[in-house]
């Protein structure tokens, strides 16, 4: 198949973009791309295509921007229950003590995600894997962590796996057996590390090398840490990391979402894949980080989700050379939002990027921040054919626009999806 | 047309919301409301309701929330062109005499739209209508104010008046002339003032009323003034808008944006409809506000499209007694948002609304900015046909969750759309 006559193609090619170079769209004027068996095999410009290749058939992109289809590279999509009541008492003024007594926080989604059978899980799920896919994200990492037990954790992977294989887009998943101190050990989050360590990883890890024989190769999971007051402090999140890392999995780590307990420099040294967050990060840690090859992913819709002031010093992090990525962080209680086109407006607004910047953050950048740069996040010869068409002519609409979806086509491995 | 089984109907029921009053949601729970020729002829519970309307086309809302769709009342909707451009070098820290030197500003969208054929005004403005109908909006208020000269505003008044006629959302027309002050002024705001009051008002109030015995019984348009440094002084501002009352236009002010120069007591004092903006208001201009019943309408899509952190101060006007709505200001330099369900995520969060004020000041009390409380807004016999059914089962969402659009199906004057 051939889409031609695109405005403004994106091609976001040459890999992903460090510091200053955030922002290369590699711009194609009246741009076209021809597809074949899901996968791009040229890209260039419509006048010179549709002569050289008379017999595809053809999709009009009508003058419309055509990029990469997004991809979110840190959601908790996978849940059970809602937090709505949580947010209108936020909203009255009571306390977070005042919520946590009437049942509310992240443990509350715990208990309603433990209750759930596989089935409930994925019903609820569902609606929000389309909401994303069609507000143009192709690739998405999803993560465990409202279990913290064994079972439950591996029952979310089980609806992740699951989840992945009926719908179009892809999910790139993460354990995140640490994402909270469970209530079972809310004086003794030592001893919680330790099953984590001990118990947790090595199960995830046997039960995940298990599906794959059936899967056919998929490396291992994502293993993430909340390094942050109130959930694993330094020394734990070390351990779990190091411990993962010696069973096989690669890193990620949720640091300085509101305290800087040290987590940016721990994955830095730990060659985490990426570092999440990053609002209370120190000039320090940011240089050791822009020295790095840890992705750095911010998550704007977080301190909006809250009303905080402060967002991720995007600037900074492409100062001293930091390798930026965004994402959704959806979740149920900071930030129920599936789109990546709203975490652009907020980046650009709060965090001071272009639109061209956020969109190089949003698409290269993020499938860096999850390990699949050389099969997603631009189009370029050879990689996955996943791109949107938007309702628009210019890609600066992205970021300039907020509170309705651009979006009108996505096509996912080649194949057409009208929104 | 009965429609029941709603988890939650909203009603709105009662009237207008002041001061501390806002809120009342009139919800009831297994809800369900008859419609006939367009209009509603009953509301109560559904088990009632399914035996004693058995002939009744049935649509069931199956456990989702209704409530009445929203009424926008603020809106600049119609225009040519866009900022994008402006909208980057803004962020890339260009100074507002650099974009203006570059062609940016309000002056921009003027310039465009005085070029623009009533074809291509219409034609650039009907997606917007559209997307604003898909998110919930079934009333808006649109103003003219890219014209800045007689021909062109009276264009502009032409081309609402035809996209009123034509699409199924019911548009409620302002007359802003004093938008801005045009370029061939510059100089000499006094000198524009005075042929707004001597030529434009008159011409408006004679083409309208040429239009009036075309269409039948339509009010005059509101008149609106932009009472703002760098804009029209104070007493600019009471010359055109006591110019509008004694020739029976009924009064709107855009006041507080970014300075107070006194806009909000004019408007309590002149008896306008409704006051907008109002972020630097005083303390002493909110105690006067809140005893007048003038309409204060914040515009939260606004200080968030600019990245600024003052919003409308809403529960000190609400403590104040006053009536609080809420609208989008859909507009190309500082809000392109057609949707009212971000403005409340933005009122929740900024101006500490709870989702069950949010809705009542974009529902009844948003209504009474527009003189429009007696015909929609609300769910109650008598009234129009105009509601939304939610993809929820709990009005809380609204609010709680950000980026997407919750409507499911869209009903105006009885006539069912589906999103």
């Amino acid at each position: 198949m051939l889409i031609h006559s695109a405005s403004q193609l994106l091609t976001l090619a040459g890999g992903p973009q460090r510091g200053s170079e955030l922002g290369r769209l590699g711009l194609i004027e009246n741009g076209a791309v021809l597809i074949q068996d899901g996968k791009i095999v040229a890209v260039g410009e419509s006048s010179d295509f549709k002569a050289r290749y008379p017999d595809e058939e053809t999709l009009d992109a009508a003058g419309r921007v055509v990029l990469p289809g997004f991809v979110d590279p840190h959601t908790h999509l996978l849940w059970a229950g809602d937090r709505a009541a949580e947010f209108e008492m936020r909203l009255q003024g009571k306390s977070y003590l005042e919520i946590l007594a009437a049942g509310g926080g992240i443990l509350s989604t715990v208990l309603a995600t433990r209750a759930a059978p596989l089935n409930t899980l994925m019903d609820e799920t569902r609606p929000r894997l389309q909401t994303m896919f069609e507000h143009g994200t192709t690739t998405a990492e999803a993560k465990t962590g409202y279990g913290l037990e064994t079972e439950t954790e591996l029952r979310m992977l089980q609806a992740l796996i699951t989840l992945d294989a009926e719908h179009i887009m892809d999910l790139v998943l993460t354990f995140m057996g640490a994402h909270a101190i469970p209530p079972e050990y809310s004086d003794n989050s030592d001893s919680y590390t330790s099953k984590v360590c001990a118990e947790m990883l090595p199960a995830v890890k046997e039960w995940w090398q298990k599906q794959t024989s059936e899967r056919g190769d998929v490396g291992l999971p994502f293993v993430d840490v909340f390094c942050e007051t109130g959930a694993f402090d330094l020394a734990q999140s070390r351990r779990i990391l190091e411990t993962a890392a010696s069973l096989g999995f690669p890193l990620k780590i949720h640091a300085d979402e509101f305290d800087n307990l040290g987590g940016a420099v721990l994955a830095a040294e730990l060659g985490a894949v990426s570092v999440d967050h990053l609002v209370a990060t120190s000039a320090g840690d940011i240089a050791i980080l822009g020295k790095s090859p840890t992705v750095a992913v911010a998550l704007p819709c977080t301190p909006f989700g809250l009303a905080e002031k402060e967002y991720t010093p995007a600037r900074d992090i492409l100062e001293a050379g930091g390798l930026l990525a965004i994402a959704t962080d959806l979740n149920p209680g900071t930030a129920w939002c599936e789109s990546m086109q709203f975490a652009i407006a907020l980046a650009c607004r709060y965090m001071r990027l272009t639109p061209a910047e956020a969109i190089a953050a949003a698409t290269i950048n993020s499938a860096a921040a999850i390990s699949r740069a050389h099969l997603v996040g631009s189009l370029e010869v050879g990689k996955q054919a996943d791109m949107i068409i938007l309702k628009v002519d210019d890609y600066r609409h992205l970021g300039y626009r907020f509170g309705s979806n651009l979006v009108e086509r996505v096509i996912k491995k080649g194949v057409v999806y009208q929104v």
